[in-house]
């Protein structure tokens, strides 16, 4: 069940239980409570919201190079694509490598990007793109989710996911 | 820059290149070529676009308590809540305590789930619910995407992201 609230459930965990004085107590670090959540953290840098939002007003204006120039991770990034492939692509001359096969091979005739939607580690984007497969003619519209995964301020991982009727 | 296709780039790899036979030749291993991609398993069990599919299919019925009983890794479980909220409750008494809370403080006046769309470690399923905050009145129309990562026909971690308008 999904959970959204301006109120973090952190500040309604129950009261720590009470426990009898030992002659260890005064010393003794608190317990942690295990029902108690902690924090998510993507490091130093832009996180996933400032990110999200550049890299969809990026996809929207057609600025595909400049989204890889100013947001991968040059060192870590990983490229998964999703159902029907079941595919890892790492690093950075493999993932380039399978983008431009990819581009080589299809027209695109219309694309666009909604979101971001933000998490804690990273965020999601949904992509549209009318594409044209350029040895058969083929046109389909394409709909699915980009996964990303953010450190440092880079994206370091990115997973497709297919919309499947 | 968003990828689909039939055809895995894993066929469309470069051929290696020839090397002069050496001493060492006949006994080498083949190397393995750098810009290949490697297969993105979920181990046994059902897949992301089975655990997927299902849980749609629930979600949009009211089958809520299934969902758990069916498809969360008792023992791995892990929740994560996104922008704004920023935390992670792991273990199945955290998460059911977070999901609890959340139930009570909330009045849904409607909810839809959208998707799967299936990717090769997950899926992802698009929300939209109309919720009330019981204590304010304030009611509002939620749009997230939970993220959620299978392992052996599990899942063991979602993590909600919102939309940022």
């Amino acid at each position: 069940m999904a959970k959204k609230s301006k109120a973090p459930a952190a500040r309604k965990k129950p009261a720590p239980k009470t426990r009898k004085p030992t002659a260890r107590a005064k010393t003794a670090k608190p317990r942690r409570d295990p029902l108690a959540p902690t924090p998510v953290m993507t490091g130093k840098g832009p996180g996933p919201l400032e990110v999200g939002k550049s890299l969809v007003e990026m996809f929207n204006r057609g600025l595909f190079a400049e989204i890889e120039d100013t947001w991968w991770d040059k060192k870590k990034i990983a490229s998964v694509e999703g159902h029907g492939v079941g595919m890892a692509w790492v690093g950075l001359k493999a993932v380039r490598a399978k983008n431009d096969g990819w581009v080589a091979e299809h027209a695109i005739h219309g694309a666009s990007a909604e979101g971001p939607f933000v998490g804690s580690t990273g965020f999601t984007v949904r992509f549209k793109m009318d594409v044209e497969t350029k040895a058969t003619g083929q046109r389909q519209v394409m709909d699915e989710v980009g996964v990303y995964t953010v450190e440092n301020g880079k994206i370091v991982r990115e997973e497709f996911m297919y919309l499947i009727p």
